[in-house]
């Protein structure tokens, strides 16, 4: 236990765990198996990149949490949580990546050992880190416990920031900011791509104004051309070319806390579509901003920015926006609510979302997106990067 | 379809697929459904960080595979597989991380309409993004369906490189040597971590020789002092103290290839006991790298490894090694064999593996790893980078 080294305060932790408890409390659950990288680090302090080999935070009812994961790693707990060292369990090696047991053999037995065998135990089933085999061992070494699907429960306690979440959201946005910037000065027709993303790293790793950059949950973005038609894509040596449009959707982090924000460049006067898409862009993200206000919907803000992007003769078919905050790979989003139709998330002081009006065209794409905070009266965005298209040369 | 673009010819493709229907028979699988984005770059070529949502590439008894994932995902398979635009299949975007629907049931209707609703079907059951919510919705969308476990079957086809493949693996250990030479060259006492962080990853992504870096499936690990005796912390912004060791677990990475490499920086004239773990580490190394060889069992490298090391006084009592090669996020092992005893896995020329020789010690880390490669006659290490620890000031 280094508390020292902890991103929040133990009073905060407390708070959390009390959240995470009456939640538990409503999904009728007296124990939760919490293998969200995300959650984990939320509700103990962990951090560390050893989620490739199954571990776990488990809320009991009462107590501290208790972390769980193989033997190497428990050091890593040891180093980073605020619980004693009674609270960390770790695995025997031989467990790791084995056909013949699995560690979720191991996590059945600690369960068992608090007394939790025939406990109703809620799991986060749709989780990276929660795969179908850790599920049929969990089913079959605990046959006496009830299952129930807390998938995201953890997930929606994190939706309203704290102040000090905030700052770090603040400095991760300044960070981003300064990525762009990096991205203007040194992008030039004729420069080798992964040139380009090698420079967006340094900015990102270096930080700002002390704050140090911390690894994005996703990795730049930055497809050129054609490949923009695509959103997902990443880099390779291929030149940047005049008359050609990058977008560039990247992140800047700090203590695992990120800010996402996208801009698309332009080598030369870009086409007059795009210049038609981005002022379409531009009036439906000022119109969903318009709507983000606490005690709206979720919804209010994507359909007030689909029915301005559509008078204006673009249209979007996947959702604009989702929560961010704390992450790990591989995604950013929090995986609660979502920006589109028929969300009925009641917005509130404290969200922060992503809002990514993204429009992938026939020959290209506009990414033009912004971190944003709800605040008691509206919404803030977290940077100030102007808008629109980016334009050199 | 921009096959230029492909990393692989088609022919090798089309061998890869011939293997995988052959490990399929022997598995009793008509119909494979593969999740792990490793596998499904192999077998079609597809490149994109797009896995943080469900999506497939799945294998039937005949015919190219069908990919299949979110529909603005699908944009990036056209740019990216070798199939035609027939075998590319996207699902609506409300099925993203929608608690009222699954992306499986999408896959299901896709199966049963292939004419598969009946037949066996083999699932990576242990693989992060096969999530226990996927596996429940599949099984209740396909009563008819019979379930095989067929975890890691396309992993162990990948076992046995392709000279183009260690192509691309010599090029990533030159890339991860060019790495520490970095380190090497930058570090100093008073520096902050994450200032030295930014360095590695700019060397990273640059690339040498003029082949581009690639994002590695771990970002790098390079923990200092007492926090060097876990294996997985990642950094922050604290300096560089002189007469403390770092050590730096990172990979070099061409076309998703890995090549990783440890090593351990002094700032100063280590410790005695530094001086003896490293002369134990290298003696046990060589002892294991003189059983790496076809024929012998992946066993005999780390009882080799580990009778050397007890002998000269040091214990490491986790596995030494794993395969290596594509790879996306989080891990850059194959999750197939491991140097470990009772592992009786016969090595075969082609095959490559990090020699992952850590110890963790009371007071710090040591760590001087290799990747290496199986050869017709025994075994090369990849990099040519001085074994040792790397000594400063």
């Amino acid at each position: 236990m280094t508390t020292s080294n902890l991103p929040f305060g133990l009073d905060e932790y407390d708070a959390r765990l009390a959240k995470v408890r009456a939640a538990m409390e409503q999904a009728d659950c007296d124990v939760l198996v919490v293998t969200d990288p995300a959650n984990m680090a939320w509700l103990t302090g962990y951090d560390g990149w050893s989620f490739y080999v199954h571990q776990a935070v488990i809320v009991g009812p009462s107590g501290p949490p208790l972390w769980w994961g193989r033997a190497m790693d428990a050091l890593g707990a040891l180093r980073t949580v605020y619980m004693q060292s009674e609270a960390v369990f770790g695995y025997e090696d031989t467990f790791v990546q084995n056909p013949d047991k699995h560690p979720m053999e191991d996590l059945a037995r600690l369960l068992a050992a608090q007394g939790w065998a025939g406990a109703r135990i809620g799991l986060e089933m749709d989780n990276y880190y929660f795969t179908a085999a850790a599920y049929m061992s969990l089913v079959q070494e605990l046959p006496d416990a009830k299952w129930v699907n807390a998938n995201v429960l953890v997930n929606w306690q994190r939706a309203v920031k704290s102040p000090t979440e905030i700052t770090y959201m603040r400095r991760a946005a300044k960070i981003v900011e300064n990525m762009h910037a990096t991205i203007l000065d040194r992008a030039e027709p004729g420069m080798k791509k992964n040139h380009l993303i090698a420079e967006i790293y340094h900015a990102a790793i270096t930080g700002v104004d002390g704050h140090w950059g911390d690894y994005p949950s996703i990795v730049p973005l930055a497809p050129s051309g054609k490949d923009a038609t695509a959103p997902h894509l990443t880099w390779d040596d291929s030149e940047l070319q005049a008359g050609e449009a990058t977008f560039f959707e990247i992140a800047g982090v700090h203590r695992r806390y990120h800010a996402p924000q996208s801009r698309t460049l332009f080598f030369g006067e870009p086409p007059a579509k795009y210049r038609a898409a981005e002022a379409a862009v531009i009036e439906a993200v000022a119109a969903g901003m318009e709507q983000a206000k606490p005690g709206n919907f979720a919804e209010d803000i994507s359909n007030a920015f689909n029915a301005t992007l559509n008078k204006l003769g673009f249209e979007k078919d996947s959702r604009c926006g989702y929560p961010i905050g704390l992450s790990y790979p591989p995604d950013w989003g929090e995986h609660t609510f979502s920006l589109r139709r028929d969300d009925k998330t009641v917005l509130e002081p404290g969200m922060t979302f992503h809002f990514m009006p993204a429009l992938w065209l026939d020959d290209g794409g506009i990414e033009i997106t912004e971190p944003v905070l709800i605040t008691e009266t509206g919404a803030e965005n977290l940077c100030s990067t102007p808008h629109g298209l980016m334009v050199k040369g």
